[in-house]
């Protein structure tokens, strides 16, 4: 091992989540995101934006410096910073500060969009949160095992919506609002997912009923993704409790609610710490 | 025991629920909120209230006298009066009595909106009902057992609800009505749990694009929660059955649908008592 | 049994499912309601009636007459003609031709809404369609079975909008469209179970932010009902297909897609007769 | 078999999907309907059309073209050509080609309506995409399984929607937009399915009620559907699982994510090849 101490220990208290240093950065950063965003978010309100611009602007100034120090800090200390920087949260780490340069570097943008892009970009920072939520295992193994299914309903959806938007274009028309193939497949999809806008609805009888039809069929196929991924996570967590093991018997088998092994006694890990244990070994 | 019997005998009946007398106390109970909350529906609609005011304004006298009545035997007959002050259901009572002596104390309050405040405030007192519900042991730990998983669920639809809201901002933008973040994150929620209102609609291509995978998206994940749920729902009432045992030969294992144990013969205790049964031992 | 011969023939087919006779008349009934449904669609459309009015008086009065004749026959075939008169479809029975003779009786009524109730009434012959599901036993036990966990969450959801209606009544009041509370606790069903009409939608940004946490609440809170019956209809048909006996050998425990029964290789009963076998004992 | 070899050969190609020419026809063949279906859609796109229609208009014959040949090679090739031209697929690759012949033949068609049609209708090509989702089994199977359930619960919505639109033609009226009784189930059916265009909304309180009213049951009857499918597709999974067999041991019961037997440790098929096995036997 030819890195430091101060690496490791960085590195530790950075990436980890289990010593008390690592839990109060961790605390210290999701405060900053939260903060960041907050700002942001008031920034983009204009008689706000208006009275605290400059103070606003100041604060962007302080956020940026904050998760630069925290990029840097990751890519130094990191075993293998390439594989970080090209890793989900690397990009998401550097998308958090860039737009800020950027909008710096190029003041006098002649394109009122790139600038109102790279100003919302920061927003992105969100996903900087994601990083705590990825203890979620039994969720994401229960989406993950379902993907087959889940991509061949939405190939089924995309066809319904295709063949019901083009067949409401044809009774409809453009007289009636239906102005392209597109649009009424947009229609399609705003009727089929019972959203609902009612910016453009159906004039004609036969339309309405075409519209009843395509309802009534998105109230019910809204089933389907509900029983894949129940289903499955069912089996994921029956599979769960079937693996839990008692740290001092090793014997399984346990009740989903047990704090004690029932065979010797012993506390049984945490439900959060057995997923963990479950996808270890 | 230092309390009086007079005490005891006003807890058993305000309190318990198994009594003639507290049975009797709770329809009462029930009867009168439902009656004040009506009153207090019908004296917000303007030309009712024009007609009825005066009836309606003592009527309202005479609710909170028997609510503030309630409160004070309340506080009498607890073991622990100061513990139940504090609890949920202390400060649900005291709310339902509160705003009408505050109205009478600033009759002339300069704004408008604390008066409403507190007028309306006094509907909080449908809350009392939430008392009624509290054998609700299966649901409440389902949901109990589910928070974690819940919580990971709802942090993922914030922020997939500022992603997408901000990205909107950026491609809609305040001339089609995307007046700044936040507000375009209210539209992604409108989408997103398809409610779709419609006050607010994408007028771009692009932005319709977006809108179609938000709702997509929306109907699909929709499927996580209930997914969420149902397992836990099935988790614990195949748990409930497996606990459920006969009062005479306690053996468990009782089919959901018994009304008598297949071992001994003698009727098995009523549906609802098993769940109060399973969670006291 | 003091029933003629007649009586009883006539009560096979029409009570009966069984034999050709009461397929038949089964079928011609279907026919008839659906036809006297129709024809009363098509003479609510203001057009339509103009041109056609003469024709659908005369059909109706046809209609009438095959329901009359059924509904005497009924209760001259029943074993007990009182039980079925006062049994919910002995009431559909004669709800599906009362109205037309009262229309005849009170031609000159008064008031429009009275004539338009009697003429309306009729179309609630669609309930006599009912008859023919009511084999759909899985389903119904499901549901009976839930009851009680369907009212708590039916009253929570009670509570729930008439908490949310109130505050938004006090937040956003009169002057943006909430005029009463009623009014506002019909937006927070509108908003809650996800409908969104879009006739009145908050306005103020505190509205905006309440409104979102409605949606949002009411997103996940529809994954309970479907939890509860998911469970239920799950556990049931558990339940159902350990009960499936063979006629031949009387072993239990068939996979629910199994024909032949996997002990003797006789034929197992059809799924739908199986669980009138299993209702009936 | 009295079938050439070129016959045979092409068949191979074309209907087959296991072979590396039949996969590079597969994928050229979803490309060239993907391009297809965007050419259409960008079509009926009105400025789009003007300036680009002439290149769409060749770029269709290519298309169609394309497809003549692919129909003509699978009449040739398939072992039974009227069995095939009988087919779902048969007539969807008919109605693919046919709609550009049509307009070909009759240019100048007098009814707009018929050439609109002809021209829309090749959007159904994308139907022809269906034919690769058919090895999803486990979804179709539990669909057909649970269809009487869900034909039952059609028609309990149907009888519904009739009776409330009903009610609501008589509480509201023409003279509040509910202007006929089909109207009026057009207008439950968009509440019942929580759709809430808003285009036709209850103006009276007691019409708001009824609204309402709908509105929660639409909200909970949600969860019948959802229900069956997830009991079903729980059920089916559980029976997959039950019957995965291990091709080296014969042994079945492996978990839903085991890759190796358990029990001679030789590799398990891929998860979707076992569906088909079970399928087959």
């Amino acid at each position: 091992m030819s890195r430091s101490s101060l690496q490791e220990n960085i590195y530790i208290t950075i990436f980890g989540t289990h010593t008390p240093a690592g839990k109060n950065f961790d605390i210290a950063l999701i405060v900053t995101i939260l903060a960041s965003i907050t700002v942001l978010m008031l920034g983009s309100i204009s008689n706000i934006s208006a009275q605290w611009g400059e103070v606003f602007f100041w604060m962007e100034w302080g956020f940026t410096l904050v998760f630069t120090i925290e990029y840097l800090l990751r890519l130094y200390s990191s075993p293998k910073p390439a594989a970080y920087a090209r890793s989900f949260y690397g990009i998401v780490d550097l998308l958090a500060i860039l737009p800020t340069y950027l909008v710096f570097l190029f003041p006098t943008a002649h394109y009122l969009m790139v600038i109102r892009l790279l100003r919302v970009m920061r927003i992105f920072r969100v996903l900087k949160l994601m990083r705590y939520l990825q203890d979620s295992n039994l969720l994401l193994r229960s989406l993950m095992q379902s993907s087959r299914k889940i991509l061949i309903f939405f190939t089924t959806v995309a066809v319904l919506v295709t063949v019901f938007g083009s067949l409401m274009f044809v009774i409809e028309g453009p007289e009636h609002g239906f102005t392209s193939i597109p649009y009424s497949i947009y229609w399609a999809i705003v009727t089929l997912t019972t959203v609902g806008y009612g910016d453009v609805v159906p004039q004609t009888d036969l339309g309405k009923a075409l519209a009843s039809f395509t309802m009534l069929m998105g109230y019910s196929i809204i089933a389907v993704p509900t029983g894949i991924i129940t289903a499955e996570i069912s089996q994921q967590s029956q599979l769960h409790r079937t693996l839990v093991k008692c740290m001092n018997c090793s014997r399984a088998g346990h009740e989903p609610d047990a704090v004690f092994c029932k065979h010797c006694g012993s506390q049984l890990a945490e439900p959060d710490d057995r997923v963990v244990q479950t996808a270890e070994g």
